[in-house]
């Protein structure tokens, strides 16, 4: 008899989904039709309900879809015992490196102001300044914290990463610990980040650090909204302190439409879109960790809970 | 006695200029300070007036400071028989390809769209769609072509190339010839211009080529202005053919406050700065072709006047 996985996530492309994990020899159940009670091998889920994972006996891995597990904290929210896999997958890796090269790329070449002299119908020319005299911070060198480093390593930016425990990636250079934290910030024309969302993070992006940044460095959150205080972000932009700021996750999401990010003149928005799981490329993930399973071979990309990523 | 250089250049940044020439052991000139039959060594030039390269003996070299060469084309303005070189440095090429994947990832991450939803405060989610399944197309692959598909290659987008004749570039899919531009534009998402300007490529980009395109391609024309016809663009991007263009380069430059080009609603419009030379790198190719000089070798990047290019 076939094993069972259970989907509770991106119901619009449920079918994509199916498609997507035809290749597994499975059985695909939609999460909302399961049964009370009803055995299950595997469920790859998106905000599980307290006790949603803790009906169904027999589970073997949960599978999270996105990168983060901040989702997966809660009281009663994961049956003891049971390993979390977390998502890599191509699409979700690049779709950030895109994001954060942009980004990057557009206040690097003045380009909101090229936009303006647009509107003015003004034939402006700014100095250009060469991509090895800028430099990226990188919070959170991960998997996407990499990804995002070396795709933006041939433009010639300098690159500097930092994260909790020491870390080495050639070209870049690192910097770890709460120690090292704001000395890394003080060198970042651009900082990007890309940190996980957990007790040690929350608020890290608050002037406390902050204000270590040089005048006019642009902030670009891809991480999760419990990271950055938004009192902080708003006050260190009208003082211009802060040049610009992308932000693609918030405090409270959506985003609540009388919130004055929405209209700040240095702020964009985007509604966590900066990178987006693909059913394909995320099921290839998934299938090769049941083929794992089945084999009784270790699992790739386990969460530590304890640690939060 | 010390070879002389004149420069007839970016006057602005003569300072940065003459620092950078410094280790070539040069006698450095300001154009507007040559005297009338002063002898000269070397020049490095943007648009010369008609007869001004003639009137000093000993010319060796002309040097482009520009990538194109057509502000070297009109009567008298080469004397016969000094051989002119282009201008390839880092500076030029990265800032080319810099523009180039900036705004190709701006309309493949949708994020005029995204301007939009911000300014109406929706917090709206559109689908991403992998690169590899985008095709850029590049128009000329000499040295900044190639730049720019070696740029957007990692990123997964899948890349072909037209060129007048036959080259090859691992990864990029290449097409060359008359008979085969309009094959090649037939499968563009983003076409990207980089061709030198010509006999033979002027108003290349006009209706009956670009008709070619699949509704709602996008142009980036970052080559030169007349390889465009206007009065063309603005009628495929009203019909909605044309999804939006980005132009770094006009038929009439500056663009007259009055062109109507300025305020279309999917235009958009840099004031040909696209990429810049450096005086601290360009100055690094031209002494090194000074050397190779003095040192009676061959010359490298020497132009083809009667090519264009």
């Amino acid at each position: 008899m076939a094993e069972t996985l259970a989907i509770k996530a991106d119901f619009e492309r449920f079918d994509e989904w199916t498609e997507a994990f035809r290749p597994g020899n499975l059985e695909l159940v939609h999460w909302d039709d399961l049964k009370a009670g009803q055995p299950l091998d595997y469920a790859l889920v998106w905000y599980p309900e307290p006790g949603a994972l803790h009906r169904h006996p027999g589970l073997k891995i949960i599978f999270s879809v996105g990168a983060g597990l901040d989702h997966l904290v809660g009281e009663n929210i994961l049956p003891p015992g049971i390993p979390v896999v977390r998502m890599v997958e191509t699409a979700l890796t690049l779709g950030m490196a895109e994001y954060v090269v942009y980004h990057v790329l557009r206040h690097h070449r003045f380009m909101p102001q090229y936009e303006q002299f647009q509107r003015d119908r003004a034939w402006e020319e700014i100095l250009q300044i060469p991509a090895n005299q800028r430099t990226v911070g990188i919070l959170g060198m991960g998997v996407l914290g990499t990804a995002c480093a070396q795709a933006l390593m041939p433009f010639g930016f300098s690159i500097i990463g930092w994260s909790r425990t020491e870390k080495r990636l050639e070209g870049v250079e690192h910097y770890h610990g709460a120690d090292q934290l704001d000395r890394m910030i003080s060198r970042c024309d651009y900082l990007v980040c890309l940190l996980p969302y957990t007790r040690a993070t929350r608020h890290i992006l608050r002037r406390e650090h902050l204000r270590h940044l040089p005048e006019g460095a642009v902030l670009i959150n891809v991480g999760r909204g419990g990271l950055q205080v938004e009192d902080d972000l708003i006050e260190m932009l009208d003082s211009g302190h802060l040049g610009a700021a992308v932000l693609d996750v918030f405090e409270k999401e959506p985003l609540p439409p009388d919130n004055p990010l929405w209209s700040h003149p240095r702020v964009t928005i985007t509604p966590h879109v900066a990178s987006m799981t693909l059913p394909e490329t995320s099921a290839r993930h998934v299938l090769a960790n049941i083929e794992r399973c089945r084999a009784g071979l270790p699992l790739t990309h386990v969460a530590d809970m304890a640690r939060g990523y």
